[in-house]
């Protein structure tokens, strides 16, 4: 096989960054607004810059640690792999954030004139974001790929370090966003009374700055870890049953879904351009559907060149079904019927609101599973465990429009909140708000979307951990197993108790500083004094930080202590306790979170006593509840599941070869 | 070996029922106190009886179609085992349930006059619930052994006929308990602004029916099902490993264990009697500990002598001391510093208390999957399979004195609720007060206990399953079973959504009675009318059987629906994933609702703002949140993980010999 051939992904993700230019000029090009909106964007981008930096500086520091634990313990090449696959995550991160802050004034601004504007700014800010997370992660993993050989070793380097980046981005980005948000909300909207997104609110900024690390550097940084996590286990499992051709073939696969997702952007920008009266959630939609269709056609075609098969077509297009069908099922319990059905257990009182959307949360598992359950065995029956990643490749192929929709949302509500401090005529904000609903829609879905594909590639990466360390029988019948599986799925509820603890902490100490702000700075509740923002973005980055750690901990001693006390078959069955276990419980975290704050917003849209009811106060304490499940502990648990497989992948040989 | 060796647990059950004569008369020869008390007394123990027969009636005709089912598709001996076991459940529910609703009052004027007779006659009240499960269990199980020379499949039946009277008991009997409990709260206490039991309230003698329908009937059921289950099992394995030998064992270890218990009780009695000054707490934990330490012994001895080895007896040693164990846990996350800590996020509203009421729930499931993992593992690597049913056999072989203990509790309770709502002297209520107080602590350590023996068991079935169905290995690495797997580990969260949504119906027909009650009954509110009490025991009764069947469902056909489409490898696969995770969720559940049931208590006591603060307010939330999370589909999730196995074990192999 060709160097070319080889290089394919190096290539498209090339082609995927020029396009990323492209979008970065078209985006920049665009008026930030008059004075005051730039000042407020700048403060958003100054916050969110100093929380990446804080944030990063302690991820090196990790990183640099375990780079040189690497290096000793396998080899400096392992090493570098490690380090690029974290790199390159913050690297995505960082553009993605920078973008996505710059683009949210300019959504104001091109509101002001037409939702077109408003909307085309919008998404190509959010496809920033998307493009240079496939980009990077193709380049970067195609690259290690190429170098050396396709060694599995030094891959699975890369994927480990794309797994800590993770971590340590949704965990701090889910703290820091809810400290923020819970500060804003407890203190501004109940205690000084002012509605939301006000200026004189001192976690206001903080608040913006925490949707944007959270739900767009949090969830690339998750996405990227499940992108590069799928196409290693394809491209592992694939070279074992199918030598080269198997093992390249994902690479393949996901480069054709990059440069379909350059097609399916610029035909969102198309469709919008050529409509009279756009849609927004129909442009988006016609994106996702575009781009599927297409790239389903490219997956028959290289399924059939170069493994002689239809077979991995079919699986790969099970799995992009399977992603969409996750996505709906979520939206379907966080929007229709059963948000109706919820809100109306609100006029009762808090307590009954809460039990029903636990239920609600936990009802919402069936269906995923059902979706997941079909397409493992399915693709298992016809293609072996290779199979199994290839429907999680599938689903995640397309991520370049994907997320793009997905980083679109925080953008549209960012906007939304400009125009409000901004004070702009109540029509922007109208035109925002249009763009913000759809956004909670892509939120809900792309929340799905990114459960339903990390309990896809946490298996993948599970089947690939007992190739590489050679077990061929998982055996539950053998007590060791059977107490890892009980002890791995006691790890998922661990790790939330962590989580949910760090952000009541970071959110007192913030909730204490408002408090302090309104009380010391005088003529602020009369907008005659500034709010001290910074100090705010201050407190919640350094308890995100503070607390990030922790709960990291837990991923890599967990592999580590299990294989050192039962045995490395052991090792799967805590893999596997933690994963299904895991999965429940994110899906549970995010559909009952998603359930009370949609609950909320159709109180607040004036049924059933409207704002300022009884209703509307028990509906609060459902959203205040349901926050840190749905946007911290809930996401954090993909992680955690991922990066557990993979450090098990990449340490537990190591330590066989150290200890035998 | 002869027909005595074979007949000892049938000799012991028999002693074991001798004696509760001797408990039932003890109780009943106690005065019922005056006119009132017993007027009390008797509303809550037609309650009660209408509650149990009506549920019974249900029971009886799913039981008969069962049986039906069996006969003709195994033999009429599996039918008659089958009903025996569910049959002796009920019985066992119905003398306890009568004992215990009479123990009530006499507990109440036993405080008139002492502390000391007020123990004695809750505890022994206790003690009937607790030799009738044990004695009955005793009795049947060993009855069949000796009938059909230790037929596994029949014994089987016996299991299962256990566990279906136990789901209806814990399903039904739980959320009679909380629709009544919430109606009571939200309509008497909270909108009529009168106290905890006062006989004002229409719905108080439905709360005080539904602690003992729920603690007592369904714990009772629950417990007899796991000391079945757990006997069953290690009957089942022994027999595999050391034929005869190791099937009689685990019915010595449990005679043993019953007599023992009766020594226990006879000297709890004889401590209260001696001690000038008694306390509670220690009466009962002198109970446990010195019937653990007889127990010990014999259990050294007849392992010596049977099975010529001291590993079983410490394994059933290790069995012991993790239930122990497992039982403080749940008393430290229910009481000490984690209350405190907890109690203090209540001053800033519910929302954080119910989110750091959830953290702790999750951090509980630690250290019990710790003890559980360590027993599991180190009996195995004694005694394989055998070794880890030993170990729950060991751990339930006691509970003769245990359950007598946890069924205490309520009698307690009740006893209090009637000193209430008749107006004695308030020293009495102190009396019945102090009781109560260490009525909630071994509440506590009793749903610690529950919870721990049912996994042990449900681990114990599920080896039991894999060697009936001669499955050598239960291959992780097989997608089937991977994905039974998955699904198991989602059933525990739709179980319970189903049982929380039953209980908010139920309730919330309930708070309409209540409120009717309050607006139609003229001069109720005055004192001058009386309420309906039989209306809301009607609507509790009909709420909870209405709601038990769809749960209970989920039990038989998840098994059979696995086997069908994924094999019986899945089967176990499935078992597996609904077992460690609904461990979890029990666990979680159980210790989230007593720490909020605490937190409001401690504030109760006058702490944080003390009644009626806005902590208080908090608080109660958070009490109504957990309570039917603890007392309906916490310890549900018991049943079903239970029941699903010994399903599993009856159906699949008939299944298989029809389907070949």
């Amino acid at each position: 096989m060709g160097a070319v051939t080889r290089l394919i992904s190096v290539i498209s993700g090339g082609i995927g960054l020029i396009f990323t230019i492209f979008l970065v000029f078209n985006v920049l090009e665009k008026s930030p607004g008059d004075e005051k909106m730039q000042k407020l964007s700048k403060a958003i981008q100054v916050g969110a810059k100093s929380f990446i930096i804080a944030e990063y500086r302690i991820l090196f520091i990790v990183l640099a640690l375990l780079a040189v634990f690497l290096w000793k313990i396998s080899s400096h090449s392992m090493a570098i792999s490690f380090l690029m696959g974290s790199i390159f995550s913050a690297l995505a991160g960082y553009f993605g954030l920078s973008i996505s802050t710059r683009a949210n004034s300019r959504t104001t601004y091109g509101a002001t004139k037409s939702l077109k504007d408003a909307l085309t700014i919008s998404f190509n800010g959010g496809a920033v974001m998307g493009m240079t997370v496939v980009s990077l992660g193709l380049i970067g993993l195609g690259g290690v790929f190429f170098l050396f050989d396709g060694n599995v070793e030094i891959m699975s380097g890369y994927a480990m370090g794309a797994s800590f980046a993770a971590l340590f981005a949704r965990v701090g980005g889910g703290i820091f966003t809810k400290a923020a948000d819970i500060g804003a909300d407890l203190v501004g909207k109940v205690e000084a009374n002012i509605p939301e997104d006000d200026p004189r609110n001192p976690a206001v900024i903080a608040d913006n700055v925490g949707d944007n690390v959270g739900d767009v550097a949090g969830m690339g940084a998750d996405l990227y870890e499940s992108y590069v996590g799928a196409i290693f286990s394809a491209s592992v499992l694939g070279g074992i049953d199918y030598s080269i051709k198997g093992a390249i073939f994902p690479f393949f696969v996901a480069s054709s879904g990059l440069l379909l997702s350059i097609l399916g952007i610029i035909l969102v920008n198309l469709f919008i351009k050529k409509s009279d009266n756009v849609e927004p959630q129909k442009a988006l939609d016609f994106g996702t559907y575009i781009t599927s269709f297409f790239q389903a056609i490219a997956v028959i075609v290289l399924s059939k060149i170069i493994l002689g098969s239809f077979k991995p077509a079919l699986i790969a297009i099970l799995g992009m079904m399977v992603g969409i069908l996750i996505g709906a099922v979520t939206e379907y319990y966080t929007s229709k019927k059963p948000i109706d059905d919820l809100a109306k257990s609100a006029p009762s009182g808090p307590a009954p609101l809460i039990i029903n959307g636990l239920a609600l949360g936990m009802e919402s598992t069936l269906l995923p599973v059902l979706f997941i359950g079909i397409s493992i065995v399915l693709s298992f029956k016809l293609y072996g465990l290779y199979g199994i990643a290839i429907a999680a490749l599938g689903m995640l192929s397309t991520l370049g429009i994907t997320l793009s929709i997905d980083a679109y949302g925080p953008i549209a509500d960012n906007a939304g909140g400009i125009a409000q401090m901004a004070k702009l005529d109540p029509h922007v904000r109208e035109i925002t708000d249009k763009l913000d609903t759809v956004g909670n829609t892509t939120a809900a879905i792309g929340k799905g979307f990114a459960i339903g594909s990390a309990a896809l590639t946490a298996l993948a990466l599970f089947a690939s951990y007992t190739q590489e360390v050679n077990i061929s029988v998982v055996d539950l019948n053998h007590a060791n197993v059977f107490v890892a599986l009980l002890a791995g799925a006691m790890l998922p509820f661990l790790f939330s108790s962590l989580v949910l603890k760090a952000v009541g902490k970071a959110a007192n100490l913030m909730v204490e500083e408002v408090r302090r702000q309104f009380k010391e700075i005088v003529g602020l509740i009369d907008g005659k004094a500034e709010p001290n923002y910074g100090k705010c973005v201050k407190i919640a980055t350094s308890g995100a930080l503070k607390h990030m750690v922790l709960p990291s901990l837990i991923a890599i001693i967990a592999p580590i202590l299990t294989y050192l006390l039962l045995g490395k078959e052991a090792v799967a069955g805590m893999l596997a306790g933690a994963t299904v276990c895991g999965v429940m419980l994110a899906i549970f975290m995010a559909n009952s979170g998603g359930a009370w704050d949609n609950a909320k917003k159709t109180i607040e849209s004036g049924e059933l006593g409207g704002k300022g009811s009884l209703s509307h106060k028990a509906s609060i304490v459902g959203d205040t509840v349901g926050d840190p499940l749905k946007d911290t502990a809930g996401p954090s648990i993909n992680i955690l599941i991922k990066l557990m497989s993979i450090v098990s992948i990449v340490i537990i040989p190591i330590l066989e070869v150290f200890l035998s």
